[in-house]
């Protein structure tokens, strides 16, 4: 008999009529003979209530006070969920990060999970209870309450899922499972059976926003599967793996998977640069005030000045303006432009570490359209380019037909 | 520098306007120079809008999961409170019951307080953190919320207070003391300064709701004072005392303190009962059956059957009426009758054990108004009577002007 761990997020929870659906969900699995550990969200909407009554106190809240707020939201799932399962007649126990032990450092709001202990989680299935378990909420060495930050309900399921060596871990959401590339955009997109940990980080750094990146990492780390389900349908989902055995089950592997993009992108171009010193303390600057660079490339012209090219997301732009202006002026940096219409187009798949040739075919699907590239950059598993906004669809089209070849599905 | 524990109830922090408010009453209190520890109830309607969503899952839900429910709901109150705190660039932090180590029973939903530990709170004092408690909620042996009834915050308040030996308890509510009677009937009713523990006792259980019983047995045991004050409007309010300081420092000692009245009472008579082994039956079956007696009276008549009258609640009429029709067919009770049109009337006061004749003035002011008396009860330190309904607003009236003498107000 196999320990599950399923994680159920906001909208699956959102109402009391899905918090029944949900009850009827587990019972179903607890009937297949599993022994059920469940980890809930908030209801869909509580966070955000919450979040507004503290800020309306004060716009920054104490992140300490903030911590104890928010994971209240929790408590009322869980313990509505337990009632809606005891009510079928099934044993079932509600349990907080405390009483089970999930110990997290103490950075308010975006708390790392330490450790969780097996103990309580244990004893609670040895009496054949379904045990339901708040996620996104920690505790730390001085027993006050944390939280995981946005997601973190996920990381809270995987550490729950390893601490109990389950067969896998179940995150239910509103998609039936990750896709080779947006249905919305590409009508051929097709749902991928296996995906490998290292393509699924790559794909949330480039903004599937499915799963919580955090969460992969730690699944990948204790090398725990994952598997992406539907709370409104039934269905096998994606399951995101170890890439060794994904390889070694697969017989045809796909060099790409996945054809990602990221809306919102901004092109920053600085010419002129004086030499590498300026261009550390640039990037250090703007490390500082928090600002996530993507892509860079750097060019050494002749006359010994570097232009610099970036990209980023959009609404950083006025933030760099300021720290990039106040440069300018000491390093006398001729120009800065700002290109605040394009994304980001990327094709993902281990199968390129064994396949040559993808770049060539990425790069021709792109100019047979006519597609400008402004900005390149690579990695084992992952190409990416920066496009004008126009070519977004255009570009997931090309990209997704010449490289994503559907008839060789094999996961 | 003395430690003060102030609670706030439901209505004192039933909205954010309400919570920076009290943020603003304890700030005073601290600029005072005292350590303040604060326990809150619920922001009002959340603790029903809570159970609202329980019950339509299930009617009668699982009680351990009951409580992990709306335990959340002090969490709320207690963190956006020490976020209006720490705005007002105090110190200040708010702790859940097992944090501080409040130990309960596992009776969930009326747990009785086992301890409280000291340590953390004290830790946080010296810290110079205005401590924010969450009332209504402890922790069982295995770790298990428990909440204390409706009400609880009161008794964790004074629980509280006892463990940290404080100066007094200080209970905000939304009356600004204890009333000699209601003042919505007598006009000429004063609020009381001082209050004995077992006059607070005896007027709680004829139906005064400013302070749950268990908080005032509570306080009593440990000899804790409380002050009941408004957190609407400023003043000294009552102090609810112990006995012999209370008589020790007053010098014209009033016989009666208070005149109490309940509503919605009902008189049950129950004529020809066979023995005394059919009323033992009859009130151990009631008893069963969760329905609290009141006042009794059993009269031996020449037949040797008896004749037994109770005063009840009147909500209970049709419940008791089931449980004595299926005695009256084994028993052969003669006739049941209800009366639901009556009303209780008291007189409480510490001062009647050393001053003989209040009974006689009671009932003389009774009669003096023509008021039929149709159940009497004494103890100690009060006299009842069950009367018509009709007679309501006169009985206070005359039972008052004879024995609270404004004139004389002493306590």
């Amino acid at each position: 008999m196999a320990v599950i761990v399923q994680k159920y997020g906001g909208t699956s929870v959102g109402s009391l009529a899905r918090i029944e659906a949900v009850a009827d969900n587990i019972v179903e699995t607890r009937r297949k003979g599993h022994q059920v550990v469940v980890v809930l969200s908030a209801m869909a909407g509580e966070t955000n209530r919450l979040l507004s009554l503290a800020t309306s106190i004060d716009k920054q809240p104490a992140t300490r006070e903030l911590d104890m707020l928010l994971a209240s939201a929790e408590q009322v799932s869980i313990s509505l969920l337990t009632i809606a399962l005891i009510k079928r007649g099934f044993s079932a126990i509600s349990l907080l990060a405390h009483q089970i032990g999930i110990h997290t450092d103490n950075s308010f709001g975006r708390a790392r999970i330490k450790s969780v202990s097996s103990k309580r989680l244990l004893q609670a299935l040895e009496q054949e209870q379904v045990v339901v378990v708040a996620g996104f909420q920690g505790q730390d060495d001085d027993q006050n309450v944390t939280t995981l930050g946005r997601g973190g309900s996920d990381t809270s399921a995987i550490a729950v899922a390893v601490a109990l060596s389950a067969a896998e871990c179940q995150i239910f959401t509103d998609v039936d499972g990750i896709y080779s590339a947006d249905p919305r955009i590409e009508p051929l997109a097709h749902k991928i059976e296996n995906i490998a940990f290292n393509e699924m980080l790559v794909m949330a750094s480039l903004g599937a926003k499915v799963l919580q990146n955090r969460a992969v990492e730690y699944a990948m780390r204790h090398n725990m599967p994952i598997r992406v389900l539907s709370s409104f349908e039934p269905g096998q989902g994606t399951k995101v793996m170890n890439e060794d055995v994904l390889v070694a089950e697969t017989k045809n592997l796909n060099p790409v998977t996945n054809i990602a993009h990221q809306k919102l992108e901004a092109l920053v171009e600085i010419e002129g640069v004086e030499d590498h010193h300026t261009i550390a303390s640039m990037f250090t600057l703007l490390g500082e005030a928090g600002i996530e660079i993507d892509m860079i490339t750097c060019t050494l012209l002749n006359c010994c000045k570097y232009n610099v090219k970036f990209s980023v997301s959009r609404d950083n732009i006025s933030q760099i303006d300021d720290i990039l202006q106040k440069m300018t002026q000491k390093n006398g940096i001729r120009a800065i432009q700002y290109n605040d219409k394009v994304v980001k187009l990327s094709a993902v798949g281990i199968g390129m570490k064994s396949h040559s040739g993808i770049a060539g075919q990425f790069f021709t699907a792109l100019t047979e359209e006519n597609i400008k590239i402004l900005l390149i950059s690579t990695s084992e598993i992952n190409i990416s380019v920066l496009v004008d906004e126009s070519f977004l669809t255009q570009g997931v089209l090309c990209l997704h037909r010449a490289l994503c070849k559907t008839s060789d599905i094999s996961h």
